[in-house]
């Protein structure tokens, strides 16, 4: 799951939002149980459930959006000076694709 | 968290993508609990993280057209015949508001 | 480009919808012609340029959204009375595949 | 419509993808006026128009994604060399926010 991308250079996420993002994602698989609570109910109704699922995937985005803005901040405007700016331009459109 | 959308009409989630939803919420929770323990690593690489955070962001996408698909199916063609257009609709617009 | 769709059936557009549609496309008309006159200057900063470019996105997907309400209250909620809720459903789904 | 970022810093678009993006904004424009020409038929199906509105949304997805790589590997990646990190960061936020 992780490491290919870690890095001879040391970029890694700033503890900061790294401790930020433990938070939310800890929230997010509360969330994530409530639902499957919801799923136990047989009369639960579709709407209710997407609500949710729209729910988490906002706050998953927010996650995203933290870790990203992190990432421009500290190692993509520095990328030209490291010398290492084609795979990190590679990585961020590769990222940004689907959004 | 549910039941504000429960209705005496009786619409309910239809038990086989209620069955392939959970199935697939226990995926999501499994994969956020391993982006946890990749946060636990103070070395780790925030495009490493993004990456796994995109990967959930599109199973929940999914478990959210699963349940989309069935809820046109079932209730939205049918909602003239019920009386419930007006209520059917105004919901799944807001739903789709920011997808 | 047109027709295929077109339908024994008779579903239309309705015509307060698609005149709306007539006049916010050809304000999106306008608006593209803007961003082609910017490209003429050779001066022209790569993120003006994204924000002309997102706002014609944005005047895009509010045609979208009006002609999807307009479907859904005239055409989907009565699909099942008509007996094409297959296609109805399909098409739909099609369409939302990557909003 | 233009100007506010134009830039002491001389960032300009790259005059390659400038002729790319006018040339695909052309076909653009072209093809919103299909749609112009589609609105004008009073049988025309809502499901159509939708389809023709997505593909252009699609079009100028991607002027805006070959607009973002130039500037990612041109003025992004060097942005902490200039001196004008802070801008840039805040620049691509906004631009991303809503896709």
């Amino acid at each position: 799951m992780a490491g290919e991308g870690c890095c001879s250079g040391g970029l890694r996420l700033d503890p900061a939002v790294r401790a930020d993002a433990r938070r939310r994602l800890l929230s997010v698989r509360g969330h994530v149980e409530g639902i499957l609570r919801m799923l136990e109910d047989d009369t639960v109704y579709c709407v209710d459930v997407l609500k949710q699922v729209k729910a988490v995937d906002g706050a998953l985005d927010k996650v995203g959006a933290l870790i990203l803005q992190s990432h421009l901040r500290r190692h993509v405007v520095t990328a030209h000076e490291r010398g290492d700016e084609d795979r990190i331009v590679d990585e961020l459109l590769e990222l940004l694709k689907y959004r």
